[in-house]
């Protein structure tokens, strides 16, 4: 019957979603208080509090966009590109990609670079792309799970105040689990999800701005009651093309204003909210640190399978790893198996990898070593039942290996 | 500590948001599942068909926008609009409001009428501003809470045909509680969202499209790849404006071809999955007739009190009430009373309303006898705390005689 509703338990080792930690869970099915409550609005600032640990930034613009990762991206370009400027997007991966997309969408004029999948871009390529372009705003990914490769970022924000860009770069997959310093590294605006390594669920996205940012964001809000509809021709003085993802009134919801926008998605909120002090309770460097251990465990492990990785290892996401999928074999039928057998999630690759690699994630609440080995274990079972060799045992052993030379308290939430 | 998270237990009984269902709150704090897992497919059809017979439909097209209810406004607007064209808002409050300032942010030519608050339109005049405007889509919000009033829909979806418009409506406020017939009322585009008389939280906004709106979207798909910024002197072609809000891409996820667009939030469509099983279960016509119960009882109290209901009482929704504060009382006193004494809100008001009337809700799971009785009797005791001299005890005896003559077995969930 429909109104009986239990999902399949499943252990999601993919590149995303995860599983949710069963205290964010419960934090969402909390009792439901209005909009304007005083509960409400001391939850509200908690969750801005929280993420300026989380993002390292003492930024006063840090808030959540109601949607998933990708209706903060939109929200940050929306609000910060007028139609007509100029916007460079290096692109390693899909996710630069999307950035392109929307950046398109909200009428500027894109310029791109781009590295091989599998590669991140060198400062010294991002510096000659932003002379050459001059863009208003340069839009960089961290970590795309496309290519498992993590983008270097510190030093660009410098690079870009010299080229007189505001720097805005998408954290998703990447934040919590790589080192991420918005005010030390001089970046704009950065936007993220709760499905990665902030181990929620989908459908909420935290975002922070500096004050350049926000200042352009109201500036251009500014403009918007004498000019609308009135100066097509002159790119910057264009309203912001949107409500829902406008920032310049999704600010004044957050502020001190609390000007009423729409009705803040109140579960989501407190998932968002609890994300973020289950990080903080356990500490930035320690759940970054926890992140880097466990890859570096799940990718012992496959290494000593007889799998090969796939990328610049040294430029990988501390939370996902590609592996080549052996020749020959049919690697849906080996997801699906997995699924089917184990209830464990691993991920196909797009695009040029479609076919030649998974993505294994060890991320949030998975981000955890008996994940790792149950899902080192059913691999070796399942190649085996496809009747690929791999050495009895030799996986879990090297996992072992990286996790006796950690002093790290690695599962937390055990 | 930030990771014990206990919100304080209201009565929410202003217009929305209210208390979400338990078993909602339940669906979705359940285990997730990846994006493409067989699980999550069927969950998404599951949810398309429930939907149907929550809008009374038969569109294919019938799914979940990632955001609050205006994020499905705005889809709808963004994805159905083509810079330049003409939109015609009849506006009757607050939302009609918000319908123009987002179709202005898509570019679109906006008229509107307008209907003093607390009134609605006649049929007459709606086709005489569709006569004289020739928009492109007319649209016109069902239940506006601003002002409690129900816009009546049948017929003007006939009109619209003749004037050549597409039609939409955002029944945020009003679907479930109110009548809507999609299909036979000839809507081109619904949307909802879940915290009104759907019983869920702010967050996920379902909607649903007919063929003539699906096609005028993909035509504007279709167009993108070949024009995209080269066309922005011909109004009609030019592409959807956003990414996110994309219907066209929202569909092609929805449908058979499950192109990849965001990662779904995946325990808001459990909640969204979830309100919309709770009401076919039992049964819309039992679902709106029970609103319309408890609003009558809910404004026979207040009227047995000696309070004023504000507006046309025959197109008032039936879910929400506006009634007078008496002349010379802090209305927003009253309400401060009403949380710290009795952990119950009701709704203020705003724009001319201010200051003028509270806003009272019976809606989703708020629609019980209890609800109406704990609201009256608290209110009672609040005007005698300052000084305004109330009947004792005629409200509630008012709300009785209103049950008493009903059949309905109206409190579903008790």
């Amino acid at each position: 019957m429909t109104t009986t509703f239990q999902p399949p338990c499943r252990l999601l080792m993919g590149p995303g979603p995860i599983n949710a930690d069963p205290r964010v869970s419960r934090a969402m099915s909390a009792a439901l208080v209005g909009q304007y409550d005083p509960a409400m609005t001391g939850y509200m600032n908690e969750t801005q509090q929280l993420y300026r640990q989380v993002f390292r930034t003492h930024n006063e613009a840090t808030l959540l966009v109601d949607g998933t990762s990708r209706a903060g991206i939109e929200a940050a370009l929306v609000s910060l590109v007028a139609p007509g400027e100029r916007v460079l997007v290096p692109m390693f991966g899909r996710f630069g990609l999307l950035l392109k997309e929307i950046a398109e969408r909200c009428g500027a004029e894109v310029h791109t670079i781009e590295a091989p999948w599998g590669e991140v871009f060198t400062p010294e390529q991002i510096e000659q792309a932003l002379a050459r372009v001059k863009p208003h705003v340069l839009a960089l990914v961290q970590g795309d799970t496309s290519t498992t490769m993590c983008q270097p970022l510190e030093g660009i924000g410098a690079l870009c105040r010299r080229h007189g860009a505001l720097f805005y770069t998408d954290v998703t997959a990447s934040l919590a689990g790589n080192e991420l310093r918005v005010d030390d590294w001089q970046i704009d605006a950065a936007t993220a999800g709760l499905q990665k390594c902030l181990a929620g669920p989908s459908g909420s996205s935290p975002i922070t701005l500096s004050a350049r940012a926000v200042d352009k964001i109201m500036q251009r809000a500014h403009i918007e009651a004498g000019l609308r509809q009135s100066s097509d021709e002159a790119g910057h003085a264009q309203p912001i093309r949107s409500n829902y993802l406008d920032l310049s009134q999704i600010l004044k919801y957050w502020g001190p204003e609390r000007l009423n926008h729409h009705t803040e998605a109140t579960a989501m909120l407190y998932g968002a909210r609890m994300c973020a002090a289950l990080l903080v309770e356990e500490g930035m460097d320690q759940a970054i640190a926890r992140h880097q251990l466990h890859g570096q465990a799940m990718a012992a492990g496959l290494t000593a399978m007889g799998l090969e990785l796939f990328g610049d290892q040294q430029h990988r996401m501390h939370n996902v790893v590609g592996v080549y999928i052996p020749e020959g074999l049919d690697g849906e039928a080996v997801r699906r198996c997995l699924l089917e057998d184990f209830a464990i999630e691993i991920g196909t690759s797009f695009g040029p990898l479609h076919g030649r690699i998974w993505r294994i994630g060890t991320m949030g609440y998975n981000a955890r070593r008996d994940c790792v080995f149950t899902t080192l274990a059913a691999l070796e079972q399942v190649l085996g039942l496809f009747d690929v060799t791999v050495p009895a045992g030799e996986a879990v052993r090297a996992a072992h290996r990286i996790y006796s030379t950690s002093t790290l308290q690695d599962t937390p939430h055990a």
